[in-house]
């Protein structure tokens, strides 16, 4: 390179001095038109196999309160031990299924704390959540341990201090020193008061949803009508694939659509294990399950609004072992935008790898499910940033990686700008032949923000580089995830809301306490 | 997982015993609509503004050659230092480009020593390209070094056991210990002995091209006649951006399109350096000088085989140094495949980073650079496995890297089955709920077949990856190299070719030293 700059100031940096730079809020819409690896005929077929699925075979429901609700609306309910059993059969006839599906709306929008923070699933918006659920946690310097509060909390202010993490995952990952049954409340706290983005409720059951849904009301200051009307959490139901919903799962379906807050319906569907080997028979059943737990929401409250769940990858068929980020991930999660659109819905995708380390199967794999999903047109990547490991692990590092990786997309989808001004024949006249463009005053009125700065990508050539301490990425990953925890500064809660949120917890924490005791 | 597998064969594997899983040779054709980043206005005006610099501005020509070429079809040639000067200043008119570009064809096809080596270029053909150029080797055991002949030659064979890469790149590195007046015939002499697929020639100059064609005519037992009508070699030729072509590489071009052998006419348009700081600056600089080189070769053998090049990055503006596999990149590589569809060529794209060793970013700014070139539908990958640090060096972890990246996106780009069998509703309906699907027929049918089979990652859990030596993907790729070295056999060469290729590299060299002595 001939010539250097003096060093400017990053673009977008929201920076406190020697701040990390970021790209500030936004939402972010997809420009591109979503591909098409289905001709319309198979999107047909599959679909017709789906619908097959639920009229022949059907889904195995454990839960009472779900079975009254399809017993109600004149399902095919075959009930194990008796009439009120909590176990039972449910087959749907197409029609029914149709009907149901399109109860719910092609989009919605999702209320946070903040009000600028609040989302739209649906219409090319890319919504983009953090890992949720790994029971373990992990970074360079304390490798992997359970799952703990404190890294809970950390963890939970990393993803405040990245605002290309539009919504929290559900508990970037357990807080197993916690008292199970009282763990919700310590994890909704935590979740509602350092952040102000959206966050997501946990799912295994109606007290988890319900508890979430006063803690929203508090922080939001809204009451419970309000929150009907203007819906503030969400959550990921998963069936348990092949073909079964359990009782925890369709309860907290219940719970949430009897509020109005939309659900996240994800079939798990591992190709090979939990569904047939085949790419179309996983869709079929992935299709088959997502339905079905789309129109039983709908029979609690028409319209609750929904997203479509995919989640198709594969085994490993030598060893069994979950394979995540692979060219079939890539395809069915191009698939999976097809079919949800077929039935008119948002869908959900994920950024996923079966790395056991932050290296660079970790990067290659989360960039394949990343652009998949992208260019599948999912209106939510869950699992966005952080997962590990096939989703056992939260890790530091992996978290900031893929926030660069987040970053960069999102400057992928914004659009080129070409003008007389964008152009610059004047600048390419005025540089000539064998010039260079450095100290052109086109390039001086722009050159602050012409280019995405990254925060992880280093460009140095190799002796500075290698004079610096030769850091990998996931070296100097670690450093950025610190010093970001280092900066958080949550932001403000009304005093009165934070007390009554203290308050909420408090009560709840004895109720919960003593009807166990 | 609940189940387990008995060890499978592995699937497409080409193996020895305890043999690198690899896919076999196939040609790539891209199934998806190229994205489209700018709308059919910006096309049109980049197009526009490209032939308004090729009208007003012109391209400096180093080389007497090309200006001969000029001045006989009565372009706008400004001779330095006199009529018969290797130097001026060559403009054109806009309907001339026009008819010119439109002598090169949509389509062609390049021959290789094996007949079923042979390329396709254009037609949504993706041809894959190994790195070319490096000065420097590396790998994990022995570091940064000088590109030299015995890393060459193994470098080489690495290329040659990847059926992957279709074309090797016109030397992997610089075997900076040979003598560099005869470099290019040791080179050429490894290249078509240790493969039987495409590599690419240099392009410095009349002499290697002439020396690569004859090599080509001896080791496919053909005469120059039949070179010319079924190209056989391909070259990268370079403008020196800004507007600048230089001695060598206009001579080159013009002893390619002499020989009817296509040209990947490439600019060297680093955004903010050697363009405008925009993206529409760089991309209408890179269209001028593009069509430019295309020209040239159309004034000297009307058809010659063309592809459009697309490199265009950007420089970090704080620090001058170049980035590769940004955002900014990405956007490019998609609009360079509107551009060159515009005229109707195929075009280039490459697999690039800017990270100083193969760690995440190495792997995420390949899979940016591999996922923006492929949605933009390439004809050729140029770069495409084992560029490391901006092009200095070619790394051998790299390769492997690379491979696995480009296996997989090769795998993304194979169409879904979609019948009643893959559907496999009776292998749902046997399953029922709550099973799972290793042992029904339908899968075991299937499931030695059924997915892509990695050569990088590893899927064990963390246990048994931690026992087994807790290795990265980098330390993996290590041991996959060397591997694929040890096993690697060279395709048969005729007995009577090889020793007229002995022959005729000895007389070759005894000339060009005794001309420079």
């Amino acid at each position: 390179m001939p010539d250097r700059l003096p060093v400017a100031r990053i673009r977008h940096a929201r920076r406190t001095p020697g701040g990390v730079p970021r790209l500030p809020w936004r939402r972010i819409v997809n420009p591109f038109t979503p591909l098409e690896i289905l001709s319309a005929d198979q999107v047909e077929a599959i679909h017709g196999a789906a619908l097959t699925i639920l009229r022949d075979i059907g889904v195995q429901v454990l839960g009472a309160g779900a079975l009254d609700r399809f017993e109600a609306a004149r399902a095919h309910v075959e009930r194990e031990g008796g009439a009120r059993g909590p176990a039972g059969q449910v087959r749907l006839d197409p029609a029914q299924v149709e009907e149901l599906v399109s109860r719910a709306p092609s989009r919605f929008q999702l209320h946070a704390r903040n009000p600028e923070r609040g989302l739209v699933f649906g219409d090319r918006h890319l919504v983009i959540g953090a890992v949720g659920g790994p029971a373990f946690v992990t970074d360079l310097d304390r490798g992997r341990r359970a799952g703990n509060a404190a890294d809970f909390d950390a963890y939970v202010r990393v993803i405040g201090s990245l605002d290309i993490i539009h919504q929290e995952g559900g508990g970037p990952l357990e807080p197993t020193d916690l008292p199970v049954e009282t763990r919700h409340l310590d994890m909704y706290r935590t979740l509602a008061t350092l952040l102000d983005k959206s966050w997501q409720c946990l799912a295994f059951g109606r007290t988890v949803v319900e508890d979430a849904a006063d803690v929203a009301c508090i922080t939001r200051g809204i009451d419970r009508d309000t929150l009907v009307r203007e819906p503030s959490l969400m959550t990921i139901v998963n069936s348990n694939s092949p073909l079964r919903l359990d009782g925890p799962m369709s309860d907290g379906l219940i719970a949430m659509a009897t509020l109005g807050q939309p659900v996240v319906a994800t079939p798990f569907t591992l190709a090979g294990a939990m569904t047939p080997v085949t790419l179309a028979g996983a869709l079929a059943q992935q299709h088959a399950e997502a339905l079905f737990m789309v129109a039983l929401a709908q029979l609690v409250r028409p319209g609750t609004p929904m997203v479509y769940g995919g989640f198709t990858s594969n085994v490993d068929m030598r060893t069994g072992s979950p394979a995540f980020g692979t060219p079939e991930y890539v395809k069915a999660a191009i698939a999976t935008g097809q079919l949800a659109r077929r039935v008119g819905l948002p869908h959900r995708s994920s950024n996923v790898t079966g790395a056991a380390v932050m290296d660079a199967q970790a990067a290659y794999e989360s960039e394949m499910s990343i652009w998949g999903s992208v260019m599948g047109g999912a209106s939510l990547l869950y699992q966005g940033a952080g997962w590990l490991e096939g989703g056992l692990t939260a890790s530091f590092e992996k978290l900031i990686l893929d926030a660069e990786l987040l970053q960069q997309i999102a400057e992928v989808l914004t659009p080129i700008v070409v003008s007389d001004a964008e152009l610059g024949l004047d600048a390419i006249a005025e540089v000539g032949p064998g010039g260079h463009f450095f100290g052109t005053a086109h390039t001086l009125a722009r050159f602050e923000t012409a280019f995405y700065q990254p925060m992880l990508s280093d460009w140095r050539n190799f002796e500075t580089w290698q004079e610096d301490g030769a850091r990998t990425a996931t070296e100097r990953a670690n450093g950025i995830w610190k010093q970001l925890l280092a900066e958080y500064e949550p932001p403000p809660l009304d005093s009165g809301r934070a007390e009554a949120l203290d308050a909420f917890v408090d009560r709840r924490k004895r109720e919960i306490t003593a009807s166990a005791g």
